[in-house]
């Protein structure tokens, strides 16, 4: 079994020991002042031999920076753990911090004790500014992060936002009419939802897209609420669905995993698809591509998403932009087999 | 459009002028000492009103310590958006470390850039450890923390681990001859392998596992090697073994989401499973029970291996067991239909 070193830090006077110096020389290099170079060449092998971790902390402390910028996801962790968009998000801002030369740190928020300690975090000056996905403005941690003015961005459009914090998504309204149209056009007549996650931005409004393409046809009972964008949810809509309309001919799966699910009740139930039914679903994820048969489906431009973010938390940290915009960007819909 | 507010932050002067006392009584707040009742509530009020940032950062600073953990996956970015452990591990070390007070910090290393800027955030005391998955010793992040003596863990054993960093772990070797002894039970006789990551402990040693499980009968031929643990390398693993071995009617895969490739394989070329080929895989993951048929795989305790390495960085943060042991966590076989 192999045995760590025990916990020891080394200081600046381990340091200046090493390097037979005194204190003060260490310091001067510490702090980017003049010493002899072969001072230099001593301190630095010390602070190697000796494992020194230097004073960035105090450093960034001073000029009240970090150069950290926090990514908080306010999902339910199985969500979080099944989201084909939050990885993608994440590199998309990491990419853009990254050139920025700062750090993204994500913080889960999986407890009410993660919640306060996340906020004790973003007011303890560890981050410059944070994005968020999936909040809502009623959240603590969004309340928090407006009251001490942290610059911040959301992903998606909190649907009860009424304040100061820009923004980054897509048009899900648009979105869901189009691929909802799209039904229509191959000649569905018979035409139900699956509506997920209704308390969020993306989930009320692919349910208004869809209503809008359907307009004088829409029907509310072909409308099945479920809470999560996920299989085991997908499963269940699709239950509810054949249940009130046997001879439904097409379905807008508010998700790919929802769809996936949908899939596979319609498979039990002796539907083939795209021939009897014709399903439609949202994201582009890894799912679209391995259902039997492939979905057709509107592509997320996630790691754009998280491109945007960052660039609008940057432009506050650095002042450059006082009047942030909220950004939308396009979606595009990806045609395969299932409809 | 909504419009952010300037990035000011509040000083303890805005504090002190917003609650008519010196800047001292507030200092005196800030840092736990005497005051009236009347002046702290007034103080604390003018906190919330101007939206101060207390100095947690700078007391962390004099404690040197940050109460926060950092979480690092050496993993390509393309691997982590599918890994089907890495979330699991995730929200289980956080569970630990937020009962312990601790921030967990996730870190993205993405690129040559990452690994410079995340060696500096580790080196300036934003952290007081680490959890590091899927590290080698060789990588610059891993030297880095042995250089700096910072406390820290391993999720999976480094393959060229000679030092002294515990990590936590599963008994790759024994889980894959038993899911492999499964397929010559049910009476298997020309049984392939799809290899992935070989370069890693975990997929060098289930191909251990399965050499010993087959003994004498083992033959090098029906190992397919691939690079990663992700469906479109079971496509072509599995495209492989078919090529070399039209006969074959057993297959360990090294993850679930390689066996859901092989399948898509199998079905393409006509077999049916478990009639014509067994197949099994590895994680138990979400694939393992969306496939047709369910996959028949090894249990990991992605939870557990994640609450007990963040339990082995807190005990070297805290000093309370020097010689701190590496652990390995019991695997379970899940039998499904696909063997």
């Amino acid at each position: 079994m192999p045995k760590p070193s025990p916990p020891k830090r080394a200081t600046v006077h381990d340091v200046a020991a090493a390097a037979g110096v005194s204190r003060g020389t260490v310091n001067r290099v510490l702090n980017g002042g003049y010493v002899s170079a072969t001072a230099r060449t001593a301190i630095e092998a010390a602070i190697a031999k000796v494992g020194y971790v230097p004073n960035t902390a105090a450093r960034n402390l001073v000029r009240r920076r970090s150069q950290a910028i926090g990514f908080l996801a306010m999902e339910p962790h199985s969500l979080l753990l099944e989201d084909p968009n939050i990885g993608a998000i994440m590199l998309g801002a990491n990419e853009v911090l990254s050139v920025a030369d700062h750090q993204m740190v994500s913080l889960v928020v999986d407890s009410y004790r993660d919640t306060e300690r996340v906020g004790r975090y973003l007011r303890g000056g560890f981050v410059d500014g944070a994005i968020i996905v999936s909040a809502r403005a009623h959240d603590p941690i969004t309340r928090l992060i407006t009251q001490l003015r942290l610059p911040a961005t959301f992903v998606g459009h909190p649907p009860d936002l009424h304040h100061s914090i820009p923004f980054v998504g897509i048009d899900n309204v648009g979105s869901a009419r189009t691929i909802t149209q799209r039904l229509l056009q191959t000649g569905r007549r018979r035409i139900g939802m699956i509506a997920a996650a209704l308390d969020r931005d993306s989930g009320a409004d692919r349910l208004t897209g869809f209503r809008q393409a359907l307009g004088d046809r829409f029907d509310p009972s072909l409308v099945a609420e479920v809470p999560l964008y996920d299989y085991s949810n997908g499963v269940k809509g699709m239950r509810v669905l054949l249940d009130r309309e046997p001879l439904l001919d097409g379905v807008f799966a508010a998700s790919d995993a929802v769809a996936a699910g949908a899939l596979e009740v319609l498979r039990e139930a002796g539907r083939t698809v795209p021939g009897d039914v014709g399903i439609v679903g949202f994201d582009n994820s890894s799912w679209a591509m391995r259902t039997q048969p492939p979905l057709s489906t509107v592509h997320q431009p996630a790691r754009e998403i998280g491109q945007n973010a960052a660039e609008l938390v940057l432009n506050q940290v650095r002042g450059t932009e006082p009047a942030a915009r909220s950004i939308l960007l396009d979606t595009s819909v990806v045609w395969r087999d299932s409809a």
